[in-house]
């Protein structure tokens, strides 16, 4: 039996090609429990993927497209199927430090997948010398986007630490497709792109005749802009080394900090933790292009997707792009928080006064130009509507476990595109914050000197608000 | 400088695509020496690699293409070269069996090379249980063919078991590019089907009006072909379950076996080693075919490389390539033995009366249908001109090392095409003769199964002959 696959979903497998591939990543760090040790964990995973007819049906289906389908892509269950394929064995050479961790990722996250398949694969990598079990799971965008993978990866895990007996993570037997984000989900951004740019070239436009309310949203969304302040357009991102077309290898390195940290920082300076994150990311990227003696006169511009607090006027989901100035033209940290956060707060306020129509439209327009170049194959726009992605997607408060191995950390890996060469994407577990950073190994070189600077951004933060004494070591 | 790329060369570039990468590769299997291990082999490897600047300037070129050189393929150095990202070190999982070795490998050799770096990988393998350490180079065939890749490999090694101080196999200091091999050399097939095709559709074509000798020469071949004799057309082909469209995924495995054995039956049965290699191939084909019932009527046809005796009249070099009955439609092995030598025999004969260039026109006309259908992307011809490629390339007859290692093996990873899913392409050190199947891991599944057909095979060919008890255990 066919299913047909939604236009939006099937643009992620036409917009694809070598250089761009088109899926998303999390990448899990597995803690085993008292008494065990990573070969357990190992074994427990081989038990369950002898479990075969476990994998829930929507891993077996893969995308196709023929005659019969007048050419669209539809969904089919693969007559073929072989979880042996999808999922697979790999270890880390020796020393088996974080490092060549990120090093094999990086390489299994460039690779495309076999499109003649169900487009996911499931790494279990084993090897790391500090005990821990790694598993890295790739799913094509046009299956789930970074959010739906998350929550995929969600349900396989339990926040009972006794609880044993679970399925593997694909086998996970709820058979409906995970929920794709709404325009601004963060991790899965290609997906809030399209989607967005899908709004500005038809529903938007269609949406916008009827809608009275929606012009004046327009106008004063630009009015900022020209302004240079909070909104959810920039008129003003500069070209940066970060702006430019991307080649086919990827990297990726994380880092986790205690959440502890980044909450006293807001408190001190009556901000929100995600913007300490911009702050941190501001500090990091200025010190990082400074470096290479590449940092643009004006302020490099995040398109930040947030969340913004239900009200009775917006019903659905309160999501929203904004475009937050990082202030890297000010040397000083604490200027550069102040900043993010008044255009923070300026922008929020200015989405909260909208209705939800009005709000996504005008979210749509900001990222339009980018999206537009993503589904043409415009390589390289002339200038970028902004310079990174910076989104900051809270994780759950209480401990996740799998089979009683501790989840040690939730990364995700998202899909750098044409002209924006890196993403930082931040989650969270209940005591850690993690910043993951997705690049174009060929245009964003020394990502783990970015890693460092966020980590001395962090302690210029904390000197800057009076902390540098009482943070904890 | 920008330097052109041959038209045949760039003819993989703009043939490639994500099913059908059109690299090359080659595995080496290291013994340590005497009183050293693995990590010795590794530590020496690193070594090496801290000397960037040995590395070779042909490996530092890239492909590029741009309006300035009229968008035609052109080498130049990669400026921003960077000799970490083509060496990659990996680790088997365990229980680092050959099994994971092949498992690697086959996935390594399935991504495709990134287009803007140059186009190589070398990739560092630990974790073989038995001691060994590997290496799989991976070339794209528009700089290297598998005859090309393999004698760049020997470059690096020695003969000497004492000599030390060598280089890494990338730093081999000739800049001159590998000599691609003419039509039929073996492993480098596509090269050879490029190559051919080019020929059949051009200068065969030029050539065809002045060489008076050629249209008998033609007419002969035809005519062998009508009559289902030896030679260097096949008209009779059977469809079979390995002539069909093949997807992304790759899959490789090998097996090596005492030469001595392939010796004494050529000798009992009058024939050749190389005879005795197609009658392996052969029988395990057939066993393959059966097993899925999918064993056609009439006998598999080889598509079969040979060097041919240089004479007088044929200068250049005496390659060519023939058509072989497998003559899979027979039961006995022995009788199939006897069948296979009797078409090479007759197949040679009628090339050696033929000057090079016929012998090399007829050669191309045998193979054009393929090569034209990968050059046009023509997916799954209806009826194939051969089932499947059978090489078989002999190796150096004294034993060779690096670094005091001795290369236990050197294993060629051949390039699958659309109607060809699987290659057998067998190699010999100064003992052992292996057998290296590359194969399209969705067409051909249980390669594993024809290794242990092969394995049969042997054993009733020795029976055949009269060998079983006397065949060394």
């Amino acid at each position: 039996m066919r299913l047909p696959m939604s236009p939006t979903d099937s643009m992620f497998l036409l917009g694809e090609s070598r250089d761009h591939p088109m899926h998303v990543g999390g990448l899990l760090l597995l803690q085993p429990p008292e008494g065990a040790d990573a070969r357990d964990v190992y074994t427990m995973l081989v038990e369950a993927l002898d479990r075969d007819d476990q994998v829930a049906p929507l891993w077996r289906q893969r995308a196709v497209r023929s005659p019969a389908t007048f050419l669209q892509w539809a969904w089919e269950e693969d007559p073929h199927f072989d979880v042996e394929y999808h999922v697979r064995f790999n270890a880390l050479p020796q020393p088996g430090t974080i490092e060549e961790l990120w090093a094999l990722v990086s390489r299994l996250h460039a690779s495309l997948l076999d499109r003649t398949r169900p487009l996911w694969e499931v790494h279990l990598i084993e090897g790391l010398a500090d005990g821990r079990y790694a598993i890295y799971v790739k799913i094509h965008h046009a299956r789930a986007d970074g959010a739906g993978a998350m929550k995929l990866l969600r349900r396989a895990l339990s926040t009972d630490p006794d609880e044993t007996g679970m399925p593997a993570p694909w086998a996970v037997s709820d058979s409906a497709p995970p929920p794709k984000s709404a325009v601004g989900t963060a991790i899965g951004l290609p997906g809030a792109l399209v989607r967005a740019a899908r709004g500005a070239v038809s529903d938007v436009l269609a949406v916008a005749s009827e809608a009275v309310g929606l012009v004046p949203a327009l106008v004063g969304t630009v009015d900022r802009a020209l302004h240079d302040r909070g909104g959810s357009l920039s008129l003003g991102a500069p070209s940066t080394i970060l702006n430019v077309s991307i080649a086919g290898s990827r990297r990726f390195a994380a880092r986790s900090w205690p959440l502890e940290r980044l909450r006293l920082i807001a408190k001190a300076a009556d901000a929100t933790v995600n913007d300490v994150v911009l702050a941190m990311s501001s500090g990091a990227l200025r010190a990082f292009l400074v470096e290479q003696d590449a940092l643009p006169d004006d302020s490099l511009v995040a398109m930040v997707p947030v969340a913004l607090r239900r009200d009775k006027e917006s019903a659905g989901n309160g999501l929203a792009i904004l475009m937050c100035s990082l202030a890297t033209d000010r040397e000083d940290a604490r200027e550069r928080l102040d900043r993010v956060r008044s255009s923070m707060v300026e922008g929020k306020q200015a989405m909260r006064g909208m209705s939800t129509i009005a709000r996504l439209a005008t979210s749509a327009v900001g990222v339009a130009p980018l999206a537009l170049g993503v589904l043409t194959g415009n390589r390289a726009l002339r200038r970028p509507p902004f310079n990174v992605i910076v989104s900051n997607v809270p994780g759950p408060e209480t401990p996740l476990y799998w089979n009683g191995a501790r989840v040690d950390a939730l990364y995700p890996l998202s899909v750098p595109v044409d002209g924006q060469a890196l993403n930082i994407t931040c989650t969270s577990t209940d005591d850690e914050i993690a910043f993951g950073l997705t690049a174009c190994a060929r245009t964003v070189p020394g990502l783990r000197r970015l890693l460092d600077h966020l980590d001395n951004e962090l302690l210029a933060l904390e000197g800057a608000v009076g902390l540098g004494a009482s943070r904890p070591a």
